[in-house]
Parts: structure tokens; sequence; C-alpha cells
């Protein structure tokens, strides 16, 4: 009998599996575009000398392994679709520090902060263009590439959604899951299923996977929300209230300023008022905490990880690779919260 | 016998068989998407009110419906190139102002100067992403997005070129004609044969058809880069002298510095000091001239317009479009210049 593995061994064998892919994707890039990749990816310093790599997780990455592997193919089949989802997920995350203005991600300075705006944004453009390079190479590749195009279509909605929720008055709970759906929702989904599609999986098979990864997107929001107040800042490198600083309308603060509670009222008239310090900061983390909509946000994302795990239950796969996908998404969302 | 239709004809008539079909495209797109894309389009207001399009001349979508009917297609099968194309150009110029800081396109507000830099950057990824979700829906679309790929991994590398020239204290001919290849050469050369690819025509078709549109581009780039400093600023929208202004590396100024003319010494030492003022850039522009810059760049676009016509020829194709795209490229240079 084969053992299952545990999810701390699926994710670094996914590494294994994918690292080498995604180097030789990479050097597709002019040395100075490698360059910024290779910093962005923690491969190297500022300066290009190699480090440890610390990088993410690689949740995407190992998704993507994974879905192959539940129909019934072997995990390398899903690499392309790994190194093409990492590839469409970073390119995202440094165009997002470019447009939040952040200046560290992962305890180091963001690209745009190191290589200036410019260099940046087209770091950003030549991993996006990447993406769609590496599938094009690959069996099967034209139907992962149309995956890959809706689901980064529906992120970078989001995206745009998130930046307008910024200067309106008001967001509602629904406009806000709708948001998270494209931003963190379609290319989860897309990482979920891809190394299906790879595999010539049937559509109903495409589907639950897909489904699966869509709502462990949406958990994962709910929870990474929760973090952007509650967290610890030593584990997430940022300022403790950070989101409540910048006035973000995340799923919390969205859900508070909607529960009809006076402190709900207190909070929009707080908020009204543009950037907090640190008194203010404190005081809004305790408005939202006593409209509940920090256990309602927790409840939101148990319950969508009930509906990820239910959707593995629509077809038959493979069940060590369905077993292993249900213990990643609860590893996954234990570690963050 | 069919008459042979003038250069504007042409790009009329293209205008007119991919318009409906950019719109088409556009309608994929969130409502606040869609309504940058049709602003930096020229067919709205910021506000999102209709306006009678003024936009650019279109030379690319022409290209790429001359090219179908170059391999003997109707030029319709060229429209999803021709989208994919004008969506992969403007997409590029919506980053390149946030880039650039430029205000000000076609004597209009940029996007991002109407609605921020993070829209802009979301929108300009918006348009990437659709561009190849375009040719996926098209026969024969997966090869036209692999050259459209490494059509734009080209223009990516050669932007990222671009940026690094500022800040850089020397650039030789040859780096900055591989900037200018890249820049512009690649995605017209894709332009003016991803008809052909989408007709099924042979390599030898495409590929000349490919070096028609890359030293097209190149002609196209020697002459933008000489009416940035001598060109009337009523018709570039620009204030003359512009690109010595904001001490550009472009092909003059570069071919003056590399001269080894007295005036090119001049030169360097009066672009080493940074941005300069009005008297400045009328010493720049004369020492520019001085070194034979301008008559040597001029030269460079007559040559690179022959070898492009040259390339034409080294295949046989519909005459008639044969004939098109030659006057459409003189036409094209002769407007410019």
């Amino acid at each position: 009998m084969i053992p299952i593995r545990t999810a701390p061994d699926v994710l670094t064998r996914a590494r294994d599996c994918v690292g080498p892919a995604m180097r030789s994707a990479l050097d597709r890039l002019t040395p100075d575009l490698r360059r910024m990749a290779a910093y962005h990816l923690g491969w190297s310093d500022a300066e290009g000398h190699t480090m440890s790599a610390s990088g993410g997780k690689g949740v995407r990455q190992a998704l993507a392994i994974l879905s192959a592997e539940a129909a019934w193919a072997d995990g390398s089949v899903g690499v392309p679709g790994a190194v093409a989802i990492e590839l469409i997920h970073n390119f995202s995350l440094v165009h997002d520090d470019v447009i939040d203005e952040d200046e560290t991600r992962r305890h180091r300075p963001t690209v745009w902060a190191v290589y200036g705006i410019g260099q940046a944004i087209v770091a950003g453009d030549a991993l996006h263009t990447l993406a769609y390079q590496v599938l094009f190479d690959a069996e099967r590749g034209v139907e992962a590439a149309r995956c890959l195009g809706d689901a980064t279509a529906a992120m970078i909605s989001g995206q745009s959604a998130d930046i307008s929720f910024e200067t309106r008055a008001s967001v509602n709970v629904d406009q806000c899951m709708a948001m998270c759906a494209g931003k963190t929702g379609a290319l989860l989904g897309c990482a979920a299923s891809i190394g299906a599609v790879l595999a010539g999986a049937p559509d109903a098979t495409v589907g639950a996977l897909r489904d699966f990864g869509m709502h462990l997107g949406l958990a994962f929001q709910a929870v990474d929300d929760l973090l952007g107040i509650w967290g610890d800042p030593d584990r997430t490198g940022k300022p403790a209230g950070n989101d409540l600083r910048q006035c973000k309308k995340t799923l919390p603060v969205v859900a508070a300023l909607a529960s009809g509670a006076d402190e709900g009222i207190e909070l929009r008239e707080l908020l009204r008022g543009g950037q907090l310090d640190d008194a203010g900061v404190d005081h809004a983390v305790a408005l939202v905490e006593a409209c509940g909509a920090r256990t309602w946000t927790a409840e939101r994302a148990k319950s969508h990880l009930d509906t990820a795990l239910g959707a593995l239950n629509r077809v038959r796969m493979n069940p060590l690779a369905h077993r292993e996908l249900a213990d990643l998404a609860a590893f996954v969302l234990e570690r963050e919260s």
C-alpha cells in the first residue's frame, strides 16, 4: 500500500518537481528581467547572488501537480500548468505591490522598491506572457491556456474591483465576496484543475477540482483577511491591524459595516476620516470584533472549506490524490490561522 | 481587374472590418475595465460617453488583415489576429504611459492620469490577457498565439532595455537597435504575419511577412525618434525636442554620442547634467544635428524600408496584397516624417 504523504511532504515534493521547470522558463527572459524575477521569487538577492530560497509555500504548484494525479496521470503531467500558474500568481504579486505601494513582501523589499516602478511593471508583464508561452509548448497546452486565460481575466477583474473599493463609500458583502472569488478564487480554481486539464480528464472531474480550488481560495482569503487584522506581525511580516490602518474594505470590515450594530456605525465614521493612527487602529479592531465580524468571517472560512471538500466527492478520482488535496487544504488554512 | 486600394482606403477598410470584433472582445471585460479601455482607445470620454473615435491610425490591424490576404485568404481570416495585436499594442501603451509618467497621449489625458496608476496597471493587464483569449477562440489560434507570445516577450524585453538605458552611462548603436527591434519591430513583425499564420500559410511566407513588418517597425521607430526631436509639436502633440528634454537615449542621440565628433562629446557633457531647460534643449538639438546624426538616422529609416520591401519579394504572395503592403509602408513613413 502506498502511504499517504503529509501535506509538508506534498509541498516539498511539488517544489522539487516544479523548480527545475520554473528555472528553465525563467531562462527565456533577458538577464535584466530574469534577475528581477529571481529576486522576487527569493532565489537571489538584489545583486543577483544566489540565496537559499525562501519564496512562498508553493500551494498553487502543489495543487496543479495533485490535480494531474487526481486524474490518474503522473504528477509530472501537471508541471507546465504548475509553472504557468506560479508565473501568473507572481506577476500579479509584483504588480499588486506597485499598486498598493507596499515596500516589503516576505520581509524583503518588493521588486519596485529595489528596481523602480517602471522595471517592476515590465517584469510583471514578462512573467504574464511567459506563463502562456510555457503552456503553448505542452501537450493539451491550449486547453490549459484557455483555462488560465479565463482565470487570469477573473483575477484581474477582482484586482480592479479591489482598487475601486478603496474609494467607494459603501461595499456590500456580496460585492466583497465576488471580488474575492475573482482575485483569489479563480486562480486557485485553475491551479487545482489545470493538471487534470493537461491529463485530458473529463469535464466533470475538471469542474469538481476547479470548485474545490475556488472555495479553498475563498476560505484562504477569509483567513488572510482575519490575519490582516489579528495576525501576529512576526508571522505576517506586516504591522498589526495593517489592513485597518490602510482602511482596506476586507471581508471582516465589510461584514462589520453591514452588521447593523451600533459599533458598525461608529466604525463607518472612524474609517471615513481616512488613514488611522495607532490608537485609531486599536479602536477600529475592537469595533470590528464587537460587531461579531471576526467570528462571522471565521465561520465563512470554515464553510468554504466544507464546500471545497464536498466538491472533491462529486466525482471518482484517484483516492490518494483526493486525500492529499483534502489534507493540503486543511494544512494550508491551519497554518494560516 | 480589381483596382488597388490607396493606403488610406486600406486603413479605413481595416478599421471597419476589425472594429466590431474589437468591441465584442472588450465586452468580455467588467464595466470598469471596459470603460478604461474604451477611453484609452478614444471611443469614449472619461465618463463613458461615446465619442467620434479618433484613436490611432490602426496600422497594425491593417497589416494583420493584409497578411491574411497576402496568403490568398479572405481578409476576415486575419481579424482575430488584428484584434489580438491591437490589444497587446494598447496594453503596452497604457503601461508605457505609467512608466514614463506621460500625462497626455493623442492630446488627451492618459489612462493613469484619469483613473489612477493602480487601475491603469490593471487595465493594461486585462488587455494583455484578453489578447490571448481572443486567439484561443479562432481556428489556428494556437499557432497565432504562439507567434504573439514570442513577439510580446520581445516587446517587453525591449521596454525593459529602454528603461535601463535612462540610467546607463553609455549605450551603443547596436544596443539601441536591438532595443528598437524588440520594442517596436517584434510586434509589427507579428502584425504583418499573423493573418498569414491564421490562414495556414507556409513558413516561408510567414517569415517573409514577419521580416517585412520587423524592418518596417525599425524604419518607423527611426522616424519616430526623428520626430521626437524635430517633429512639429502641433502634429506630435508633444513639445519640440521633448525626447532630449527627458534625456532619452533615442537612435539620433546614441548615434551622435557614438559619432566621435567634438559636438558628440559636448552633447554627452550636456546630457550628463540631467533634465534640460529650453535653451539646453535647443543647444542639444543643434549638437545632435551637427554630428550628422539626423541625416544618419533618416538614412537608417530609408534602408530599413528598403529591406522591408525586399522581404516581400522573397516569396510568391497575392500581388494585390503585396502592392498594398508596400504602399501602406510608404504611406505610414511618409505621414510620420
